[in-house]
């Protein structure tokens, strides 16, 4: 049995009183020859080790560079320096691995930026930003589950590989087991899908909500967290081939009961994550404020990273129609100055800086728009007795944009139906789907949250691509 | 806002005392114009709701058929029946969804067989099995999470998608835009994959761990918990296409705390779920009791399913090598009466037949088999000094075979690059994985869980494809 260290973030928490303690972690750096900060990736925090002078070897003194792996065992006592509460007075120094100071990637003293921690995905776990922005994802992701187990709701793995293409949501990969070369043709000349591996034409999922769906007209209450896939050429700050989501879906449920989870849920995560990881929060809270410093007084935030979160827990969701959207924007300063680039009326699909305009500078808060206009919104959302508008809800948050889209589901057969012909969805290959609503079809409603933009927005991070372990993006696909 | 039900599972643990209350649910039985048994997905029990004679018309009440959704608003009261604790005496009552008895797919009278229901995947939910196993399901995927979260491991999401194919665990499914008509192309006359999306060849993972190994080696202890897939042509009652793995990786870490940890992680996930869905656990265990009737005495299971689940979970698993279990085997009667189809010799990859007389027969308990011969292990298991094993472990389980998959991994650089090269495995794709070998490695090791083959442990459930919702496998990607 090798591992008997003391995790560091523990360690960090005992009152030091001379006790014996292994850790083991990676050096962040070695000062006068005697003080190693040694970080083992369980906080940003490092431990500070100390190598008594003349206690060791100028030999092996000479192998703690930085990102080696050290084995320490020694005495826990309180610190004379400043900064820390305690250290550890090292009586035994193992060096695990060592680490070639000369090609390390990561040389701290000329801070790396994050385009080119992006090129060493690999390695930047080992940076505080990065330390902080994966802990706090995964403090989101488990907050998700949790949130989700203590309401009752069943986790569904709803399938990666799809033969549905009905839903529309967007360009698809395929996946296929077909050679490009002498790939099975039809007497047409088009290619034999029969012959491929799951007997049909398949690609990567757009979303699981279909599938929830069944889920939840079964289960009552079901979610989903998984991979969703978008093969689209978008290279922007908030756009990933791959990226994974979250699709709970609710039955006897309408759009107010839609909202009221939505907003707790997200209040809820938000919420666990700034109590459980304060500290990589502020840290990024700082890192932030850093980065913003360079950014004219006007382009920067106008709250601190914590500042927003606790405003966005303790506050209420504006909640309004699209039509008082669109009437909001008509009578804004904003508007009448031709200072929106997209033309606003109803019936537009808002566009970022719309969207932008009413959460950040009219409301200051994030906003829940509903009732939009069924001509930008998907077949299967519950159409108003207006007949013009659709029981969608949509989630716009400061700085991030749209972080959550939902509906009530149209439950009434007759009037899917017709949608679906009007919109030129084949109601043959969703048979199933439709089945939910033959036999005791339900009220029922759900939303999507793309979790890469919730990390990014507790987080605080710009770029999409830095709140992925490895993010796929077109034409990148490293690691 | 429409819902203010009380959930079934909920209700049933009330000492019913004449609140008024609403539930909502799917009839499951309608007995004496009378008696309906209602069911939310919540608990398989279902809430019996009485329809007092004469309170209803006659046209509402042919309404109450099989599966058909009610919304129904009464008194709780002690019941007068047998079966149950409480029932409800209905004041109001109304059909949200109706059913069409004669069309209705899932006939209760003819109990459906499992077969039947794979090709109904929409409503098999509605049934008692699917009811449970997908409970059952979900309670350990919720139960992993909690187990890695208490430990302070990290939650990493690895790609699916990846342009890595050097880890040889298997076929892959192609991941691409390119169409197959007119790709582009080479001189040479080959693909042009720098023209597909991600600029270079694609797959579907066939297991996130060199990336868990990037993670490990920064926070100490990571897990993965995502789909991965495999386009093998296996039509049994253990392969699928897609299906979820779970891959924990710790640095810091042997061999034996690697088989520390996987043991106490099984018995902990099986724990949760017996103690959290006793019920359900309780159903597929009289589920499988029925099944087990029509076979011969000799095929049944020597225990029953709970039995079975509290002897894993009270009982130390059996550690042995390879070259023991290869020893018990040769001595074995079963090998003397010649009686495996196989080769049993030091050197073979034992067969389902070997590791189910290990199991089953000789040790009667969970088996963790180590240092097995290296060539028929991967390239990144540690090599012991025999320099002819290395450091791996598999854990076999009664009825099921290998559950877990692990090894410590090879933590030194020129032994890794030898082994690489001995293997045909080019290192320059992999220059990321061994760049964790040249700063600051570390012993560590990591294991891997197929999801579904532990919910078939758990569940009693003979075929893989009835433990996942929508199951991929060789020409089926239904739903």
């Amino acid at each position: 049995m090798f591992n008997k260290r003391v995790k560091i973030k523990e360690l960090l928490t005992w009152t030091p009183e001379g006790q014996q303690v292994t850790v083991m972690g990676w050096v962040r750096t070695f000062r006068n020859n005697q003080f190693v900060a040694l970080n083992d990736g369980s906080t940003n925090t490092n431990l500070q080790v100390v190598l008594p002078l003349n206690s060791f070897d100028d030999a092996l003194l000479r192998r703690v560079t930085t990102s080696a792996s050290l084995k320490v065992t020694g005495t826990l006592v309180p610190s004379q320096g400043k900064g820390q509460q305690q250290e550890l007075q090292a009586t035994e120094l193992e060096i695990l691995g060592d680490s070639d100071a000369e090609k390390y990637p990561l040389q701290l003293k000329n801070r790396p930026s994050l385009e080119f921690l992006r090129e060493k995905a690999h390695l930047r776990f080992r940076t505080n930003t990065f330390g902080s922005v994966f802990r706090v994802r995964h403090a989101l992701a488990f907050a998700i589950h949790k949130f989700f187990h203590e309401r009752g709701f069943l986790y569904l793995h709803t399938p990666v590989i799809t033969a549905s293409d009905a839903e529309g949501a967007g360009e698809m990969f395929r996946v296929t087991t077909l050679p490009f070369d002498g790939a099975p043709r039809n007497e047409d000349g088009s290619i034999n899908f029969k012959e491929d591996f799951f007997g049909r034409a398949t690609n990567l999922t757009v979303s699981g909500q279909l599938e929830g769906e069944l889920g939840a007209t079964a289960f009552g209450e079901i979610y989903t967290f998984g991979p969703t896939f978008r093969a689209e050429n978008s290279n922007t700050t908030r756009h990933l081939a791959e990226f994974w989501m979250i699709e709970p879906e609710m039955a006897f449920c309408d759009l107010e009961d839609n909202m009221n989870l939505a907003e707790d849920f997200i209040k809820y995560i938000i919420g666990f994550a700034l109590e459980n990881n304060r500290e990589d929060i502020e840290f990024l809270d700082s890192r932030l404020k850093e980065e913003e410093k360079s950014l004219p007084a006007d382009k920067r935030s106008e709250m601190g990273l914590i500042e927003k979160l606790d405003f966005v827990v303790n506050n209420k969701f504006e909640r309004i129609t699209y039509t008082e959207a669109i009437e909001i924007l008509l009578q804004s300063p904003a508007y009448k100055k031709k200072k929106f680039q997209y033309e606003v009326k109803w019936g537009i699909d808002m566009q970022s800086e719309h969207e932008r305009y009413l959460v950040e500078k009219h409301f200051k808060k994030p906003v829940i728009v509903t009732n939009y206009p069924k001509d930008i919104k998907a077949f299967y959302m519950r159409l108003n007795d207006d007949g013009k508008t659709v029981d969608a809800m949509d989630i716009l948050a400061p700085g991030i944009g749209e972080i959550v889209g939902g509906s009530q589901r149209e439950e009434r057969l007759d009037k899917l139906e017709s949608r679906m012909a009007e919109m030129h969805i084949p109601t043959e290959e969703l048979w199933w789907y439709l089945d939910t609503r033959r036999f005791g079809t339900v009220p029922h409603a759900g939303f999507g949250l793309g979790f890469e933009r919730m990390v990014q927005f507790v987080t605080g991070m710009g770029n999409i691509r830095d709140v992925i372990a490895f993010p796929r993006t077109p034409k990148s696909a490293e690691f």
